[in-house]
């Protein structure tokens, strides 16, 4: 599944050479340098700056990670469902398991906001490099990440002014290559409208995940709301119930979370021998412990139900990216493209003496990585270990503190412009389950023992004489900002609430906080700061050397590329484009989780078996692409893009298109099961042109 | 933890240099090769043969993975409590957990037999490299492994012959440079005297293993019997309890289990790429589980105590190694130290020619190993993931196709010479935790799902229709092979009794085997085979390079190393080389694992809080030495060596004196703690020469 949390990685081979122009079918677009000259002579498509505009505006991006796009004038988005299974288990409880059975609406008045979500497109794009680059100049090491977060928050202040309609961000391209202020039409109420059952989205889980043949309707649909309506959506893509012809080419449209291509050698080795490692073993630990979790009664199945499914996404997709860097011959094709550019950048004296030696500054700056990495991780990045209580009371915390600061210096998060947001994920009403509290919190304290040691400085403040079982259990128990209310409390009620608060929670998040914060300024003066600096010299070594047909790396922000549907042959085995309803009948054993949902097994004669129902792209692809639109020539929807093969796992650090696939769920598929098997003619009706009811 | 599950590991440096002569304090030294005149010219200390043969002949090695030694004329034999927590684990039981409470005897009457445990004392070395040599010469491949076990399996035969007092075991030394036969006095009734409670012996738990300053009294005692009476040992170790002296020699004497120092560099990249990286992660996986497992009841906290520690000792030991070969330099000086040897052999041509390029060969071997490793390590090296019932009834199984043929042409394991040992392991009682079999055979039958895949024709054929949590609850549920008269039935019934069982695991393990012999054949032929026949010229090139000046890597076999007691300083800081009694007390929080047991609560005024407790010395050992006899230079007992610091954690690989340490409980606090703490006067009185009633 390819949703924010994942990357994408190659267990077996990829080509890995992006600091070259990209190979064809290679890279993920911005809209504002598109190849449109090359895909014109390869597939023979004209795709004008109307085709773009037509596309990006049905193109949303949801906060939650994942992509989408607008398929009616009511404001209906079609995304994956394992988009929004987080808001299935929100609106879920032990009563009721939509995540189960599946969430079918009949009316709009079914429809049920999902908690934390919003919706955004992208209406502009301004370059806004030469304002940053301006702000940095002569700076370094932490005054540099300083000035340049500050000049972003400052142009997206500038940007959006106070329309809360909007949503302004400055992305860094090409790794401070560019720097563009993105501008974006906002819905902070959005509604589930439909989502099948676990069992149908999830077919063959995590053993199928990231492999082909597939069979999964992976698909869901929200709707974008405003005052309480629908929001009329004039610009949509149009819903075709067609299948994919081979080799008819596809355009996906959407937000690739994070790629690392353009990382230097010596930043893949840190991941490689570091960073990977590191964070894969405590998340198989963490699996580990889901999974004994879930084994212990149905209500931990239930609630554990998704969360696993998206640690299980994460382990995979690191799983492929640790073994393609452990992989000497990808080592050695990285190793070649860093030499071919700084080879080029040598043969030009001037630009040679402008960029100077960014690789061996960054080289540099791995010594201070490996120096701080851990404590980084374990105290500031990764700190409570996805305890949706430690979430909140960190960002309690933090924002009591920055607030009281002018914009432009607090800590990026909580600029001005992102404020809004994080108001909404904090005071939105989510369900807390204490039990998977208590794991996630004894966990993050375990390892986090394990890794500093227990006679760290840090370590003694936060564990005290408690162990890390105890202070968990302690902590889950006694907090109350599971509620809402209490939440609000201490949002409005900034410092002088906080450090009233007798919430343990708070508390501990109180005691982290220094030690946290003095990593942080390690890792940003000797890691970031460093890197980033010489990274943009790098970016412009790479402009001086291949122009403007090179791609950034991933950055959650709109992307299209372009491929075509086909197939593909490995070691001898050729493994067609697609697959068809029937084969889904054919893979069910009956035992989780190749066990077919109740409303699947009874429809079975009702269906037509030669649908398609999965097909695979050219595509270039990564994680956060979730749910993006798979268009075709005319710009008409032909599938939600959900997976990748098991060979676009190293995506994260290249392409290769004979083998890389993108992994489609068919509108074809979606229309029959919508209509045969949940029976909801009136979404059917909708998605074709007419009005729901 | 250095039992035989552990090797070891340095996380933070290592010289790493063993294709040279040793450096001061290195090694692990069979006892036909120890290194008296350095020796005497470092520390003026006399290791004759006399020495030797007292040293040794008190020296037990124990089948369950450790170290020990006799210290009474009554057979009473000193090791780690880690040494025998499985065994009190099985003596204990839902009403009476010795495990928690310690296990104490105030008679005889009270010791109990070790189930599957067999001491065992060398009386003999033999060199029969000649005969191996002759059987092997010609032949590549498998044909290379069968001969040369064969030949092996004859020479024990021809040692011990049917002597049951008696065994025998070829060892091929210095990676196939040496085979020697070792003949030991067997002892297959071996009791339990005394095991302290796993908070005094475990004190810190796994945050603090690996670590010093250290507090633990990691000791065990046993006492050998025959013919239900203590065996009569004249020849033992004198018991002192003083405390050491800074800088006094020692002198460890027991069955290092295994290094890899030897490894080619392409060995080295292959554990470092692949080998490590997959069994952490599962090891991982299941760490998690077997801790949320705990968590869920007293009763499942109790059973999964001895494996959880166990687990958690392997873990840190490759995470050890793992970090040891992910450091750039430590792998540089590897490199080193291999082409440092690679030109003195081709700077003589005739040994060039004798040696031909077995480092090439080596390295081609790693492309088989790359392609079979995930499917050997699933389906043979590591089946059934740690389940006892699985490997009843793979033993079972295979012992009943194996016996069927002549003793040359079996598996090695079921030769002959290894069938006594088996037997006892196979029938002794002990008792199975159907809900810990379950978590075992669960992981493991996913496990192989996910890496082999869904459509493996092997994984199919497991599963059939079933899921893995499916499987393992039926087969764990009906099975009968925790009964040891079951066991008995079909060990004695051979392959007609297997064939008519329709006991469910013994189905499972018949449906494994097929495939499981063909990836172990391939892996014979392609990886072992031609690595173990190319080590064998690196070793003939290390000889004729260095002479006799290098020790083999490590093989469960006995050793004897030399060092002294000594700390150590690190990035500044200086460690001393003890802790006291009064230390155990500063650092108890009162919250496992750092709570004290309530008997060392109570006893706190009695003890004398000066007492040495644990010192460290610069000897070289590796997992398996745990429970080995730190003598000093008269041959008395000062301690067991029960772990390493953090540093020797790459040990595996390499030996670095100046920070690499052993980690001793001292002679001194056992005393002061069984007359103070456990009122065992008579164990000390028989401890210090008296008999003890």
């Amino acid at each position: 599944m390819r949703f924010v949390t994942a990357a994408c990685v190659a267990a077996l081979a990829t080509s890995g050479l992006v600091a070259a122009p990209a190979l064809a079918d290679e890279g993920m677009w911005t809209y504002d340098n598109f190849p449109s000259a090359k895909v014109r002579e390869a597939y023979g498509v004209n795709v004008d700056q109307a085709w773009l505009d037509r596309v990006r505006g049905a193109s949303v991006r949801l906060t939650t990670g994942c992509s989408s796009s607008v398929v009616s004038p009511q404001g209906l988005v079609l995304t994956n469902a394992h988009c929004v299974i987080e808001c299935v288990q929100d609106l879920s409880s032990p009563q009721k398991d939509y995540v189960k059975d599946g969430f079918l609406t009949a009316t709009r008045e079914e429809e049920r906001t999902c908690p934390g979500m919003q919706a955004e497109i992208l209406t502009q794009i301004t370059d806004v490099t030469d304002q940053v680059r301006a702000a940095t100049a002569g700076k370094a090491g932490q005054d540099f990440v300083r000035a340049r977060d500050a000049a972003m928050a400052q142009a997206e202040k500038a940007g959006c002014g106070d329309d809360k309609a909007l949503r302004c961000q400055v992305v860094s391209l090409y790794r401070g290559g560019q720097f563009k202020l993105y501008k974006y039409r906002k819905y902070a109420d959005v509604r589930l409208v439909f989502s099948p059952e676990y069992a149908t989205a999830f077919f063959g889980g995590d053993p199928d995940n990231f492999n082909f043949p597939r069979f999964n309707l992976d698909m869901g649909f929200l709707r974008l709301y405003e005052n309480g309506r629908p929001v009329a959506t004039p610009q949509h893509l149009t819903w075709v119930s067609r299948a994919p012809k081979e080799g008819e080419v596809t355009f996906v449209s959407g937000n690739p979370g994070s790629t690392d291509r353009m990382l230097t050698v010596a930043q893949l080795e840190t991941q490689r021998d570091l960073m990977i490692p590191v964070a894969q073993l405590q998340r198989s630990e963490l699996r580990g412990r889901l999974l004994q979790f879930s084994s212990e009664s149905p209500e931990h199945k239930r609630i554990a139900t998704d969360p696993l499914t998206g640690l299980e996404n994460s382990y995979k997709v690191f799983f492929g990216r640790q073994f393609a860097l452990n992989d000497a011959a990808f080592m050695q094709a990285k190793r070649a493209g860093e030499a071919e550019l700084r080879s080029k950048v040598a043969a030009n004296p001037q630009l040679a003496a402008e960029i100077g030696d960014p690789w061996g500054e960054i080289a540099k700056a791995q010594a201070a990585a490996a120096t701080h990495f851990v404590r980084y991780r374990q105290l500031e990045q990764a700190a409570g270990g996805g305890s949706l209580l430690f979430n909140y009371a960190r960002d309690l915390v933090r924002a009591a503190q920055e607030r009281a600061k002018p914009s432009a210096e607090r800590l990026p998060s909580y600029a001005d412009t992102r404020l809004p947001l994080l108001e909404k994920t904090l005071l939105d009403a989510r369900p807390v389950d204490p039990a998977l509290e208590q794991v996630y919190l004894e966990h993050w304290l375990l390892k986090t023992r394990e890794y500093l040691t227990v006679d760290d400085p840090a370590v003694k403040m936060l564990l005290g004489r408690e162990s890390p079982e105890g202070l968990a259990a302690r902590v889950v128990k006694a907090s109350t900002l599971g509620d809402p209310g209490e939440r609000r409390r201490l949002w409005e009620g900034g410092m002088a609430a906080i450090q009233a608060s007798d919430d343990p929670m708070i508390q501990l998040a109180l005691r982290l906080d220094p030690p946290a914060r003095a990593v942080r300024q390690s890792w940003d003066s000797e890691v970031a700061g460093p890197t980033d600096r010489a990274a943009e010299r790098i970016a412009r070594a790479r402009f001086a050397v291949y122009g403007d047909q090179v791609y950034p790396d991933a950055t959650f922000t709109l992307r299209l590329s372009y491929g075509k549907v086909a197939g593909w042959t490995y070691r001898g085995q050729t493994i067609p484009h697609f697959t068809t309803i029937g084969g889904l009948y054919e893979r069910a054993t009956g035992a989780e989780p190749f066990a077919l949902a109740p409303r699947w097994a009874q429809a079975e004669a009702k269906l037509d078996k030669s649908v398609v129902y999965n097909f695979v792209t050219t595509n270039d692809i990564i994680g956060g692409n979730s749910g993006s639109p798979v268009v075709n020539a005319r710009g008409e929807v032909l599938g939600a893009a959900f997976d990748g093969n098991i060979h676009s796992l190293g995506g994260a650090y290249g392409y290769d298109g004979t083998i890389n696939r993108t992994v489609v769920v068919s509108t074809a598929a979606a229309t029959e099961a919508l209509a045969k098997v949940y029976g909801l003619n009136g979404l059917v009706r909708e998605l074709n042109g007419g009005r729901r009811r």
